[in-house]
């Protein structure tokens, strides 16, 4: 096992009728400024909760945080934080909006020139707003992490921050709210949940039994909620269920000393940028290409898992092993209704590849575990794709 | 699965050559008490270490915190925090070490009469001298909760109290320092392990798939790995997956959403309060004893576990695969050397039936996830051990 530090201060507050629990985690004396997205929330009903636990509390609100969130939007609401004195914020959507909100957080107390630096050069947070969630999207773990990943429309790039300002103060889940998704993001979610916890299960082998355990339990788990969710999007079981894969795939717990490997996002994050495609469909792309091309570099866990998971025979050969977890793993994805290849999407593989690989050069980065996915292997893995 | 709500402010710092941190983890304007047990930590080589990291500190120490702590003991310790005006407390040793500095936090701050009140009436902790530790046995997880259990010689009491104000502020795991640990010791934290896990997990089924995957989970590691340790002391890895078993234990991560049961615990306190026998020890006795007892409420669970930690036939009847489950759970802690009746330890059935069920009456207390183990239920329990 590696050497590790964990720290997380989010209060967690999980289940039914858990909206109305905002009035009092809430101080009154805060000026709240309620982020959020598209405008689902008037619909189903979870804005009108929101607003009836803070019918005493000050409230403005800023709406519109798009999927993929962008800075150019992000900084009109931090010109409004400013101006406002707000001294509270609370996102409410999915995990856009929330990592909007964390942009939105720490860039109203930047103390830098130009906040997009605190995604493309890293730059030091060293303040935040104070902010929490109502999350409505069982995705992207935001709400018991303390990273965000932000769009910049100008350039067509997408960063992803890490600050433990950012943690959210509490994040509330009411999985009853999840019940009018679109089935796209319910899909989306699933995937994206199934992804994470890969690139932090699909490594090499450190000797971490019970991380394996638990990551695998995971994955095992999601396969068979996910079904139901999709057959019955009113079953709360299965949808608190699902919930709790995604909140668990992304706050860490599982994987803590193991090594991690964040290759697939980091590819996904330019298909998106690039091309606007969904952040779950571009993981469901990437996934299987990245381990087809390191086969060698997670085998171990590869074939561990076509065994725990799959139910392969234990005495095949590892290689073998590795092949089955590979295809069964595209064979989910493509079972959630989820495409697979770049084709299907209308994008051109040879230009993706040629125009991806040479953003990594510039940036003068290598990806994985083992940084051993420079620009010609990211090449390589597209031209799969 | 159940509403729940969790946050937990430790910070966890795991790893080899880990307590030198300690230097940049406490201010150096605080006044800390080292905390410690029996001596231990002079033999091998932690307390050095500590010290050697604290060098520029001011630490005063306070030692001979026993197995079991008692109240006597440690009200010694607080008159010396309040006298010597002591703002930071160092726990170094293991869970017994670590709950009686709890207690001492938490008594020094005590605003009532007796600070007895806190364990015996459950009376209410509103500050606490801030604490952290060096955690040196894998047993109890209080290095992650807000719990200890302390006990008074006076009366022959042992209760447990909880408290956010006493999380640690960090809580330190190196793995080497287990190296020495006497082989009781070792089987000790194994075992209470185990009974944590279970008590969170055998219990009625509220349909948590992945809190279940976790807690088997850990159970199938610990097995494997408590062989390794037991084989070769100086095992890394093995010592460690054995202390990340442990803290994950009883952090509750596994089971929020779940049923809890803690009778076993309940019962097992009552035993070493009356009869001095290790906490371990009295775990392994009364744990597949109340299973029996309460086969019916638990039947979901103990056969669930039959298939997934010992291989049994899912085609088996429930009624037999809990029974099976029962059984190599016992098998279990005899491999280990830890005998499992109350004879084993010269203790009379009889009486202990009857002093300890009569003491839950008259503290009008019935026990177990359904209330349903009441002073009759224990004695019948107790009969059986």
């Amino acid at each position: 096992m590696n050497n590790f530090e964990y720290k997380a201060p989010t209060k967690l507050i999980f289940g039914k009728n858990t909206i109305e629990k905002l009035k009092d985690e809430i101080p009154k004396n805060k000026k709240i400024l309620l982020t959020y997205g598209g405008g689902s929330i008037r619909k189903n009903g979870v804005y009108k909760k929101v607003m009836d636990a803070l019918k005493d509390h000050t409230v403005m609100e800023f709406g519109g945080i798009e999927p993929n969130p962008k800075y150019e939007t992000l900084m009109q609401a931090v010109e409004i934080v400013k101006r406002e004195n707000i001294d509270f914020l609370l996102a409410v959507g999915g995990g856009s909006t929330l990592d909007g909100t964390k942009f939105i957080a720490a860039a109203a107390k930047f103390e830098g020139e130009d906040p997009w630096d605190i995604l493309s050069k890293g730059a030091q947070i060293k303040d935040a707003i104070p902010l929490a969630d109502v999350i409505t999207l069982p995705a992207t773990g935001s709400e018991m992490n303390p990273g965000a990943v932000i769009s910049k429309l100008e350039t067509n790039e997408k960063f992803a921050f890490h600050s433990p300002f950012v943690y959210p103060v509490f994040s509330i889940i009411d999985p009853e709210t999840t019940y009018s998704l679109p089935e796209k993001q319910t899909v989306n979610g699933i995937v994206d949940t199934f992804v994470h916890t890969m690139e932090q299960y699909a490594t090499y082998d450190v000797n971490t039994p019970l991380q394996d355990e638990w990551m695998l339990g995971l994955i095992k788990t999601l396969m068979v909620e996910a079904k139901k969710v999709l057959k019955n999007p009113n079953d709360y079981d299965a949808r608190a269920n699902v919930f709790w894969c995604a909140t668990c795939g992304l706050n860490y717990w599982m994987s803590l000393g193991c090594a991690q490997d964040w290759s697939t996002h980091m590819i996904g994050h330019e298909l998106t940028a690039l091309y606007g495609i969904d952040h779950g469909e571009s993981l469901a792309i990437v996934l299987t290409r990245v381990w087809k091309n390191r086969k060698c570099d997670k085998m171990e866990k590869l074939a561990k898992m076509a065994i725990e998971v799959f139910g392969a025979n234990e005495f095949l050969p590892k290689n073998i092993l590795a092949d089955i977890t590979i295809k069964k793993t595209k064979k989910f994805f493509e079972s959630l209704g989820r495409r697979t290849k770049l084709a299907d999407y209308g994008i051109d593989k040879q230009e993706a590849a040629k125009k991806i690989s040479q953003r990594f050069k510039e940036r003068n980065i290598s990806l994985g575990e083992k940084g051993n996915i420079g620009p010609d292997e990211v090449h390589e893995i597209l031209m799969h794709c």
